[in-house]
């Protein structure tokens, strides 16, 4: 077996996870993940933890949901292994992308809802999400096999500490400052971030991050105003979304447009309220990650670029007691700002990819 | 996808298992069993039944049992996973015949100490196990895989509802029976079959049988006397059985000989004093498995053969309280009887290979 999937998988259980004796570990397994599973399992098993492996096969959900006259209940059976699991370690990695192409968009809502509680009872274990690189997330990338998994061991098999320790600098930024302004090509946007909570998501539970590869800061935003440009493209129910401009007045979208498939953007701001407003300001700082790869595990995390979600807020971000925005959805929409600067309270804290303490950094 | 694949996913799901609306199922799929998992997958959709599928591996589960110092506790989540199903679909057929090879025999046995307690809530369920034909089978069985895919699915796809009624007529024998004979080549062989309940083994639940395909009609016999010759091999802790005879006296084994590996026979014989008793009496009655295949789920319900097993018996054959012959084994020993004759109380009901209610039976 290729060492680097035994070097993901240690990463996995014990910086991410952080896995000891006698949890109960559910490891949810895609059709193309066996070899992670095979390699997680060994950590596991010398860790001491319990093993129940779940297959989650994209095939297998089709299958299911497309014969299923959509009336659905949770299964209280599967509701009783999550409710009783600490750790849920989620190794994605299917063999098609699309394998779920053809199942109407309402029995994924309604599976989606009666799932509610289940999806619950796994957020409030040590979860954590991750891909084996397949052949078909390198088709996805537009990838050779090989190149995707150094891409994708790039991102993931990185010095955390080290990462955890800078993200935590820009953290503190964020937590002491009041108003974000981000400047670049088509783009000078504020935001209020005052009595809000930045996260250090250090791709491990003990930074409260749920993801491998993480990499990025967020908090969550307020007053919007101003006009932003995306020019990294990201791929939204299915279809590509190019170029997105967005003007805000009073925290709200007011004018929007896209370069392609500007109906997909028109349906997200048209879902309720809150998908006008935005729920999330990411600083993506995982330098691993170079490029676009049409997956937002990796792209929201990419060095030198800013994301900004709209819709949902995360609790993790906002005073106890505070809803902050709420939506049915939370789209992520990145910009590149290797040109271009982002402020906190008028000081640049980056400028043209160079964080302000790092050599090179032009004041 | 193979048409006999969705039948054997509906004889399975109606048939063996009985699936209703909102029964809370496990799937557990082995690696080469994806495809038979989605056309299962599809059934219990259509039925609105509850899906978990879980992934049973066994290079995972090499991974974690040879990686663990083999201080195993029971898993909650699993253990309340299983309590909560109402179905348990077991669907076998891995890559590797010989995947957990070199698992130590001591680790093995912690293991299954430890999950002693998931395997009773397991069979408290209504649970079937199958296989789905793959390539790993097919070369245990010494076949070509069309040949091993046609082999399978001959023995699986049967009519199962007018199997079950001949078998009904056997039950009704054993059950009305007093002493059961054995006689042909080197064989002749008594037991006494009073006041045990035969199970018509019809590959269903609704009959308390569980495995698919079966075919067979067992009883728990006692009081053995004579001699047996067992003419098809069996693997029996991994290694090949062949030409075993056994003489009995009071029941007890007090002589016998294999072809090969006879050191195999003498451990099982050794385990412990019910292992040198009969614990199982079984009839083959499926007449679609018509070679010796190496897996005892085809080969003890192969047409024109008797097994017995040395060790523990079946609580389903033994009246309430009664605990029948006790062992840590169940070793099954399967005799060809396509030559030869079983009596019941002095009266011939097979011969040569056809029952007395068939056409060509020489009464």
């Amino acid at each position: 077996m290729d060492e680097r999937i035994h070097e993901h998988a240690e990463v996995l259980v014990d910086w991410s996870a952080r896995v000891e004796r006698g949890d109960d570990v559910v490891l949810s397994v895609a059709e193309g993940a066996h070899d992670l599973a095979v390699a997680v399992a060994e950590e596991l098993g010398e860790r001491g933890a319990n093993l129940v492996a779940t297959y989650d096969s994209a095939e297998v959900t089709r299958a299911y949901l497309t014969a299923h006259d959509g009336e659905f209940e949770a299964g209280v059976h599967e509701l009783a292994l999550v409710e009783n699991a600490d750790v849920y370690l989620r190794l994605g990695g299917g063999r098609n992308t699309s394998a779920t192409a053809d199942v109407p968009g309402d029995v994924r809502q309604e599976y989606a809802s009666a799932s509610a509680e289940v999806r619950e009872a796994r957020m409030a274990t040590d979860w954590v999400s991750t891909v084996h690189p397949t052949r078909s997330l390198a088709q996805q990338a537009g990838m050779a096999y090989e190149e995707y998994q150094a891409f994708a061991y790039g991102a993931m098999l990185r010095d955390w500490e080290s990462l955890a320790g800078e993200m935590a600098r820009m953290k503190e930024l964020l937590d002491e400052g009041s108003e974000v302004r981000l400047v670049k090509e088509d783009t000078d946007l504020t935001m209020s971030i005052e009595g809000r909570t930045a996260v250090n998501s250090a791709a491990s539970v003990a930074y409260d991050s749920h993801n491998l590869p993480s990499g990025e800061v967020f908090t969550a935003p307020d007053d919007t105003e101003g006009e932003v440009f995306f020019d990294v493209p990201m791929t939204v129910n299915g279809r590509r979304l190019r170029d997105v401009y967005l003007r805000f007045e009073d925290g709200e979208v007011v004018d929007y447009e896209a370069g392609a498939n500007e109906d997909v953007l028109e349906t997200v701001l048209g879902t309720d309220e809150g998908a006008r407003r935005l729920g999330e300001l990411g600083i993506g700082m995982n330098r691993g990650i170079d490029r676009y790869t049409d997956n937002v595990l990796f792209d929201e995390k990419m060095g030198d670029t800013v994301h900004l979600a709209l819709g949902r807020a995360y609790d993790s971000n906002l005073p106890d007691g505070e809803a902050g925005n709420e939506s049915a959805v939370h789209v992520d929409l990145i910009t590149d700002v290797s040109e271009g600067e982002l402020e906190i309270d008028d000081e640049v804290v980056q400028r043209n990819g160079r964080f302000q303490w790092e050599d090179g950094f032009e004041g």
